[in-house]
């Protein structure tokens, strides 16, 4: 944990009270650094009663996927071994790509309560008000760029898994990478990456999950949010903390050659096997029988004209 | 044409002579900035004869490939459209990354007389002193990341054929992109890409050539240059010129969905066809014989243990 407020969010949950002093000195700074942090955490939303004579006692906590917040019990091996949380930010994705540039760990995750500027696959706008779940994850995966497909097919089945087994919601990944409840989308990826020709240099995973965040009424027929779905509030913390262990066993399996097992998982949570879809592609509009998915990511659509393999385009279920 | 620089000299090119004033008025400019772009072509090495009266007049030329003389003759439709050369810049392909950040046209070459920090697959240094040929192309391909191996295939295809049709030499390419003449590296290939999972962003495809530059004595085992092997100095203007034309053209084949014509004439370059090589991946040394090379990039090897496909490594024959 680096920024001080984790740090102090962090003892506060795990004493009673502790004043200002005992703060600065446990953490090394001063009791005036203490103060600073103790209102940022308040004007967060975080209730810090200040005692005269006892000091801080940490009262209630917003749902905010600090860092602080989602690293407990969050025992993983690569993703998450730090956090940057924003109130706000263009998009999370060009965030995590600046971080890159300066240097940074693998694994290091940034999440905003709202992104500005979100952005969906091929550049289309991606709504990301507050209440929303809007993070990357930053990877240096030492694979070529032909394997990038099953980090991104790690994420949604990441995602999806976690829908079920926290949430007990079925939830189905549409190709490539949406992931779906009752037919309507509540999360989409967008890994964005970054290498030579036999070696990954980076890549940022992007996942956007409507969580509590109202929807734009012009979406209600293609969008859901788990709120809407759980006829309640979900907890964004314990949600990322669940998508970013999964994900990171995923990734450890990955690594470990284990690309097919994600392959097939991924195929166990798509509906799309042997039904009949449209699909629209730069150069042409094909109808046929999805047969598999391939390990690039490329869609095995049986048509008239034979076995077409799809790289890139949008489907229609038909 | 966008630089001064590049505009006088094609005008002292096409001119006997021509004054201060008359190229001022051509170019829209001052005469002082006209002096002092004539002075920057001294510097580089261009003879220019100042007469009283009279004028400018260009006398001789080096062996430099600035925009004006590359673009005589070049009618390429995308590469090569725009071209900037550098005495000296620490990477060619990070100088066109940093272009492509601010915007600029698909097929611009950056070219530069020396890189003082160039660098080869992998994070492999690459000597590059004065006299070699070392540039990057800028591409923005509509096409998914997984097609990528093809516009480096087609890269180094158009090197080997310039070799071959220009100069005369036999060259092959050595997987992954190496070119080789007489079984020494006289060409390197470094492609670096930007891309989402199903779309390519940009591409950067660097090409290194041995031309008339010193090689290192400790790589003369290893390594040639085109004045080594033909006893004499190349033209490097002209060597760029040609490359760039092939390029343009297996680039448009590769935009008209011909990528199995340049898998093709790829193959028709390699010496590795039913060769045995060993290959040192990351996770081990395999032997065996080359079946093929797949459209991206891969090597299939008939090893003991049946068809293995190899995404990345060094091989050497046996």
């Amino acid at each position: 944990m680096n920024a001080l407020k984790d740090k102090i969010l962090a003892s506060l949950q795990s004493h009673d009270v502790l004043s200002g002093q005992q703060l600065a000195d446990m953490l090394g700074v001063s009791r005036t650094a203490i103060w600073k942090q103790v209102n940022a955490l308040r004007s967060l939303g975080y209730e810090i009663q200040a005692t005269r004579n006892k000091g801080y006692r940490l009262l209630s906590s917003p749902d905010i996927p600090l860092e602080a917040e989602v690293a407990k019990g969050l025992q993983t091996t690569v993703i998450g071994r730090s956090l940057q949380y924003f109130p706000s930010l263009s998009s999370t994705n060009s965030y995590a790509t600046s971080l890159i540039q300066k240097g940074v760990d693998e694994g290091t995750v940034v999440v905003a309560d709202i992104q500005t500027t979100g952005r969906g696959r091929k550049q289309r706008p991606w709504s990301s008000p507050s209440g929303g779940l809007w993070f990357s994850v930053i990877l240096y995966p030492p694979l070529p760029p032909t394997k990038a497909m099953l980090v991104t097919m790690a994420s949604s089945i990441a995602v999806a898994e976690t829908f079920q087994q926290m949430l007990g919601l079925y939830a189905f990944i549409k190709w490539p990478n949406d992931v779906l409840i009752n037919g309507k989308k509540v999360c989409g990826v967008l890994t964005e990456l970054d290498a030579e020709m036999d070696q990954l240099h980076y890549m940022v995973v992007g996942i956007g999950i409507n969580v509590n965040n109202d929807l734009e009424p012009s979406l209600d027929h293609i969008a859901t949010s788990l709120q809407q779905e759980m006829e309640s509030k979900v907890s964004r913390i314990q949600l990322l903390r669940e998508i970013l262990k999964r994900l990171d066993d995923y990734y450890t399996l990955l690594l470990r050659g284990k690309g097919e097992h994600i392959r097939a998982t991924w195929l166990s949570y798509t509906t799309l096997l042997d039904k009949t879809i449209s699909v629209t592609t730069v150069n042409a509009e094909l109808k046929g029988t999805v047969v598999s998915v391939d390990d690039d990511g490329s869609l095995l659509l049986r048509t008239e004209r034979g076995i077409e393999r799809i790289l890139s385009g949008d489907i229609t279920l038909l």
